[in-house]
């Protein structure tokens, strides 16, 4: 667009909001010009909401002027959703952020700012739970999380963010305020166009306000880390304890390269005499009952199956070993300062099957390739490193995770779990839905944004983050 | 559409699909005309496909053409959704009626036209549990209760078809077969278009696969019957239980006018001593240790709060506790021979507020208003009965009607837990969603259906079917 009706737009914006809330200085721009993903593209203004009505304001604003719109929480997200591809207007959520717990319906009245860790937080207050917890749950915001339909460790038993939206409040891409839902536990009223905003990746809509679904805070909590031979036995393994209709809140998987990053990291071994072995975490909530119960069944499972494993009787203990699972992550820069961080998701019965592509995988690529995830619902990611410098590397890191997505969806599976598509995946949306199922997303897209205004760049055309230089930034999410 | 170019097509359809999946006879098109909303609208022919493609080539030929298409399963809906308001043709999806149970991964495969129960017991048969259960579960199709995201008694604690749905496949309404999710508990690939079908009311695209997600079947149930001296009290005492974090898989709620109808029809009071008292319906389902825990709750709960109470010790006892709710909504039909049955859903906070309201309502309109339903998630039935042949009493059944849904709205409820719009909400469907809600919903319907063929005349246009005559059919899903 030209940059002097973008000047008038924003002037006034300014006008209408108040200067205080629209920013224009470089810094304030700088900021907002990157998510985590680290892609910057500079936009020429960032709004900061204090009330609902005012994203309405700035939408219509937008519609009229032609200016672009990317709305924003934390930036916590490593897709690039969040940066201004196009530039023009970032949305800034974060000061919409009041949280109130209704105790007596088991509902969450949350604003898109509010952070998922302090939603959390304020639900175990009065007994209640909010399972959905990226690992950046202390930073980002539940706007972002119903954005990218969020998961985390808890989805194998309790799902996604999806499974736990009641209803939304916001604006359409064209600034008009709507409510999708009710704070009812049922509602078959119109279409579905909350479900739509979930996983909408900020392109359908600006979502304000939401309520959440809690669940009774499990009274008792139980953690056994467990090791095994290889990775195909520990897959194994996971499919016999679900086989038994054993749920684990939590089944966290770290191959051995994860584990030989998380115990140098450590500088001991997780299992004494059995260094670089795969393992797996296992936690189980619920009643004390229900844990007694099913404790029996995970015990006898883990003689059988696992090479070594250890409770934890206290929450001390618990701690230490949730710190394998945490240490990981950063120790795997040694191997390379570039990585590619794939969420996919494979059914359950390929997941031997998919261990031995990635064993095939780190041969002809050449490159360390540490996978960890979820195995509760096949949600794993396969970290490719590499080293920034090396063009030959870059280029294997480059065909390594097109070979990865390709398998993926040939066995069924997802080429994203819960980081959705933003820029960095849009090479594979391709791979995974037909011509027809693209263009009935477009026609949505057009239909809700006829003037193509909000997060614009994003899902459907193709953009290799590979080619794009990263930008120099610490976060205090990232796992160093 | 002109007569000539509909039998064109029509005839153009038999050489495609071979004349023996299209039937234009007058009893099989009759039959087609009307589901249990009992409002017949004469289709011009009946598709009932046998393969999934089949459903492909009717919606291209029907594009072409411009046929209207109503898609059909068993037709237990309610509300008119499933009759051919506009003629045209209906696709019959019951021959499309496979089960497979994937007891490994805990889903179902199934296709549109299997029948719920039939799900429920292919899944127990391995351990699994489904647990959305409209009261036709009996008859009624997994296809239908997608379209209308069906609930049913489990609600509260479980959720409705929605929560149970992990992916899709089927066809636009252009006839483009697509595929929504893969058989995987994660998916954040593209624009949720899955969760934008379930709920469409077969106006958005018609589903022939479905992937479902199950529960391990619970390994116990206890039932108890509670009572209650009058509405309000029981309404008070559930929020009590709920309040003490206690989710009963079921907790089903009978008003004293309910009550009344069940007992005569039983020819016996429910608690002895104690005619007419609202009745409150519990059951704890879960792992042994978990009911036998939650049940030292209940008792105590019910020791305070309830007139009287009564457990179940055998499967035999349960059922016979569980008679008292089937044979109520048959013996409605006592008092008066129309019954508008709206399914409405409002917030825990104002149970008691409702209550008042519906015996405000039964004064000022003068008619019978017994009301039932699930107390965990707000959804009550409320039955105004009225005598059909008498003129003011139709009137009266109508005002009645429109303030009811006057009352849910500034309650902050639903018009619809579980039913949908079809037909017979259509009134009140701007009561509950703005302008520009309903603008966002028709550009998504012109956007996917551009020709307007799929299930046309539902949802958005208003039809009164208090004005319409009702055929004189009988279904064995009818509670009589």
């Amino acid at each position: 667009m030209p940059r002097s009706s973008l000047s008038t737009a924003t002037s006034l914006l300014k006008r209408k909001l108040g200067s205080a809330l629209v920013f224009t200085d470089p810094d304030t721009c700088y900021a907002a010009s990157f998510d985590s993903g680290r892609m910057s593209f500079l936009p020429h203004a960032v709004i900061k909401p204090r009330q609902r009505e005012d994203v309405g304001v700035v939408l219509a604003l937008a519609n009229r002027y032609g200016v672009p719109v990317t709305p924003r929480g934390r930036g916590t997200t490593l897709m690039g959703s969040a940066t201004p591809r196009e530039g023009g207007w970032v949305l800034d959520l974060l000061k919409l952020n009041r949280i109130r717990i209704d105790a007596e319906a088991g509902f969450a009245h949350v604003q898109a700012g509010a952070v998922i860790a302090k939603i959390q937080d304020a639900a175990a207050a009065r007994g209640w739970f909010y399972p959905p917890d990226p690992s950046s749950k202390a930073y980002c915001t539940i706007g972002g999380n119903v954005a990218c339909n969020s998961g985390g460790m808890h989805g194998g038993k309790y799902g996604v963010t999806r499974d736990f939206i009641i209803a939304l409040k916001g604006f359409l891409p064209t600034g008009e305020y709507v409510e999708w839902g009710t704070a009812t536990r049922k509602f078959a009223a119109g279409f579905n166009l909350r479900d739509l905003w979930i996983g909408g990746e900020g392109m359908l809509g600006v979502v304000t306000d939401a309520v959440l679904r809690l669940i009774p805070q499990p009274a008792a909590r139980w953690t056994l880390l467990t090791s095994f031979p290889d990775e195909v036995s520990a897959f194994r393994a996971a499919r016999a304890l679900f086989k038994a209709r054993v749920q684990p809140a939590i089944c966290e998987f770290l191959d051995r390269h994860s584990v030989q990053c998380a115990e140098s990291a450590m500088g001991t071994t997780i299992f004494p005499g059995q260094p670089g072995r795969p393992v797996v975490l296992l936690e189980l909530a619920g009643s004390a009952a229900e844990v007694k119960e099913t404790k029996k069944t995970v015990l006898a499972w883990a003689k059988v199956h696992a090479l070594g494993h250890r409770t934890a009787r206290t929450r001390d203990e618990a701690e230490s070993l949730w710190a394998v699972r945490r240490k990981c992550s950063g120790a795997m820069f040694q191997m390379g300062d570039g990585k590619l961080n794939e969420d996919v998701t494979v059914p359950l019965a390929t997941y031997e099957k998919f261990a031995r592509f990635l064993d095939r995988l780190r041969k002809s690529s050449g490159l360390a390739i540490p996978t960890f995830g979820h195995l509760g619902d096949g949600n794993l990611h396969v970290n490719i490193m590499y080293h920034k410098a090396d063009p030959d590397a870059c280029r294997r890191a480059e065909t390594a995770v097109k070979q990865l997505m390709e398998k993926v969806v040939e066995l069924g599976g997802a080429i994203s779990g819960e980081h959705g598509i933003g820029l960095a995946k849009t090479p594979f949306l391709r791979l995974q839905h037909s011509a027809a199922e693209i263009g009935a997303m477009q026609a949505i897209k057009r239909a809700l944004d006829p003037q193509g205004i909000l997060n614009p760049g994003k899902m459907f055309e193709v953009f290799e983050t590979w080619k794009c230089p990263k930008v120099d930034a610490a976060f205090p999410w990232d796992h160093k």
